[in-house]
């Protein structure tokens, strides 16, 4: 039960455009639930009170994740179908860094009342596509009218009778490796940011993350003894590893690549690639480390070293510029 | 990574008390990380990518709820352990109405940056509380800052190796029966719309919901035929389960007792008691289908029968007042 919101006459907003306010909540939620296909892990799709998801193994893996308009994204550097792909891509990134493979994504959206309905159908057939690129649905959600644009999303995932990999089993003498890429993202966003919607590749890869999903549970066959998700910036979370397991990590600076289009940018923003590179989130690369006799397969690239001590430092010094992204500062 | 939102000074905003911008989101997750007892269906809980918890049946059930400030709740009316508790209620409920015991919660936390700590704190707190009523822990969870505070929450759940009971599997002569109470909580938000804080019992049925949730799992082992969790009003929610099931649903106005408190209050304020009954929500009572044969235990009430047919009617006749309440309108 709440207050009544402002929805336009006839279901329309100001522009003349069909709104959530005047579809409503039934409306919409059945409109968005006849796009939604419904994957094999779903035993029972959305619908009734709660979904029903298979956990094969007798355990589920669950992480939530919120985007916020104007913190996370803007509107008018991302469509509605990327904001999908980015809060899938969050949600499901978190999974894999588990050692898990994702099955199920609930989503609770809340919008102003005059949002066009084509926003929030094409949010969904973003999370939707996102998330079946690693055979997982979004299973169930809610939606509230809000003055603040949100998406709330929770991921679901299967361990596959493999222990969780956590970030506090990394040991001194382990190898650090990274699967997917990092800097992309955040380089697309500071050329966002600067007025600017080219280069296209570092753009597409802020709207759109390229997450290296299956590593994950690879990572994990392999024996990896710890993982995580990058998504607040290299160094900032490889930190949280570093106290989780009680060790020191040293990055090799060498070991990044700066691919041509990030470097043309760099110069051109005057920004320090590396910035990017070793600081910047929201790409969703894997970091985890391995015991040295581990054979690491192409997606894994060896990028430092476990050792003994605290801290996280890059090529063997501290490490001046910033290391990642506090959400409230 | 986003842009930075506003901290005071020194962590503490305008009224010069700790912040959650001030303390940052790593601080605010370690203090309220530290706050959550852990039960024994976790098997890894906050602080990694993902938590990890028991599916005992190789399934799990999974339903999200958000509150939105100034729409679900208002911070001059709840405290902040009774949204807390609010939150939590909302969503162990569509767990109960599957007939499944709650495992776990998972929330999503936007907040200003300017909010007091112990706002968030004691948030946590009433979600923990309430979650331990049913042996379930909160998990894991994001927070970002927002302008608007909002509350996504989502609950797993245990079958216990049963079928879910779903909302389409009424049958014409099934017995419908209530589990919990209804109308308390829309007389409360009536009273403190209405500027008043008593009757006690009314006020704080809104805050803080008394909700049957071992009704669910104990409605599902009588054979159910359907259940649902009545949240935006007896009427409405009847009214999905009579068009899943394709069947019509009669309530008896006479099977609802008015309580005294209920009763001074409807005529004090000049409203139909039964307007609060029979379509306020958020009581998050349960209404199952039973046959006809099933000996409802206490915690069960007839209050109707199901019949060939569509729709929902009230002693035989149509319902001319409002049924419930659309989240955007």
């Amino acid at each position: 039960m709440s207050e009544r919101g402002g929805a336009g006459q006839n279901g329309r907003n100001a522009g003349g455009v069909a709104s959530v306010g005047g579809i409503g909540e039934f409306g919409l939620i059945g409109r968005i639930t006849a796009r939604l296909p419904v994957g094999p892990t779903v035993l029972l799709g959305p619908g009734d009170d709660a979904a029903v998801v298979a956990a094969p193994d007798a355990r589920v893996a669950a992480s939530t994740d919120v985007l916020v308009d104007g913190r996370h994204f803007r509107r008018d550097w991302c469509s509605a179908r990327d904001v999908g792909h980015r809060a899938a891509a969050a949600n499901l990134a978190d999974i894999a860094a588990m050692g898990a493979t994702p099955t199920a994504l609930l989503v609770a959206l809340c919008m102003p009342a005059d949002l066009e309905t084509s926003w929030a159908e094409e949010l969904a057939d973003g999370l939707a596509a996102e998330a079946a690129t690693v055979g997982a649905s979004v299973v169930g959600g809610d939606m509230s009218s809000s003055p603040t644009l949100t998406v709330a999303v929770t991921a679901l995932g299967d361990l596959g009778g493999r222990p969780p990999v956590v970030r506090s089993g990394a040991r001194p003498g382990d190898v650090l490796a990274l699967a997917g890429r990092t800097g992309y993202a955040a380089a697309g966003l500071t050329v966002l940011t600067r007025g600017f919607r080219t280069p296209r590749l570092l753009v597409e890869a802020y709207r759109r993350p390229q997450v290296p999903y299956a590593a994950g549970p690879q990572a994990a066959r392999l024996g990896a003894t710890s993982m995580i998700d990058v998504s607040d910036g290299l160094l900032a979370d490889l930190g949280h590893v570093a106290v989780a397991s009680g060790v020191a990590i040293d990055v090799r600076r060498d070991a990044f690549e700066v691919p041509r289009q990030m470097a043309d940018a760099a110069q051109a923003l005057g920004v320090d690639p590396y910035t990017w590179i070793l600081a910047g989130g929201e790409d969703h690369a894997l970091a985890a480390t391995f015991p040295p006799a581990v054979a690491l397969p192409a997606d894994w690239r060896a990028i430092g070293l476990v050792t003994a001590g605290a801290g996280v430092t890059v090529d063997g010094e501290p490490y001046e510029g910033p290391r990642g992204w506090d959400h409230f500062r």
